[in-house]
């Protein structure tokens, strides 16, 4: 296990009773704790081969900046619905209770693009599989994901076995 | 004027008429984009003295946490009221229509701090005077505010006056 691992603050009953928060915030305030974050999941880039990297709205601008920025990349931005000015495409999924939408640029895409999505977290990976449709709905390939957290027992990896997904922390029970 | 400026796309009337929303997505999406803004952002801060850096959500994340990273330091989150997970301290602001509330955490600013506060643009200058606000409630000390794209016209600047503020690209009108 990483050594981020110590500076990730478990929470219990936020947002609601039952579920343990797993807070980012912990590891992004340490100098320390945000330096090993992006540099081990840099490493799990080792050897990819992409264009670009896109982030989930909004912990994962915390991360995937940093990332484009150390490797010479773009980073393309996946949105809640009405925040980005230019033509998007968007795509609608389930939540525990309702629906959200997420939306990205139409051009920011370029068929044939090799896309790393980053997220600082995956659950259930519905926010990142719909995030992935967007990115393939404009001809991008989604070559590599990319969590500090992934919560095991949740099962996201398998709902996204067609693709490559790496994480830096796991944690077992949510 | 910064080399910046070619890649921000300006949108006329979003998110309504008469704005001219300055898109800084155009800027990320680009791997010249995203290296020259944090590089030039970052030669803002040389010569500063400062302990962490503070991002306002979420566009504010997206230059913060490169800036944090490349200079080994901690960003700290400013958000929205209700998403972070731990004890915060809060502020409220006027909008044009209506209030917006913003947070952060209690521990997440040491008494004697000096903090770096970070977006990615300033207008009226309203949301980064409540972030100002809210360090200074738990002890820091604001020695510098960086923007990447200043709008001119709207007066941040005055109404900040007590603070050093810095931007990359200037834009007279909205």
């Amino acid at each position: 296990m990483s050594e981020v691992e110590k500076y990730i603050k478990s929470i219990p009953d936020f947002p609601q009773p039952g579920i343990i928060f797993r807070d980012v915030t912990s590891v992004t305030e340490d100098p320390e704790g945000m330096k090993l974050a992006i540099d081990e999941m840099d490493k799990l880039l080792e050897g990819v081969d992409y264009d670009v990297i896109a982030g989930a709205e909004s912990r994962g601008f915390i991360f995937g900046a940093p990332l484009a920025y150390k490797n010479g990349k773009g980073l393309v931005l996946v949105r809640k619905k009405g925040k980005l000015p230019r033509e998007t495409v968007e795509m609608s999924y389930d939540l525990e209770y309702g629906q959200a939408t997420i939306e990205i640029h139409k051009d920011s895409i370029k068929p044939g693009e090799k896309v790393v999505l980053v997220d600082d977290l995956i659950a259930t990976g519905g926010t990142i599989e719909a995030a992935a449709k967007l990115i393939e709905s404009l001809g991008g390939i989604v070559v590599k994901m990319v969590f500090l957290i992934e919560l095991t027992d949740l099962k996201g990896r398998e709902r996204l076995s067609k693709y490559d997904v790496a994480s830096v922390v796991q944690f077992e029970g949510e």
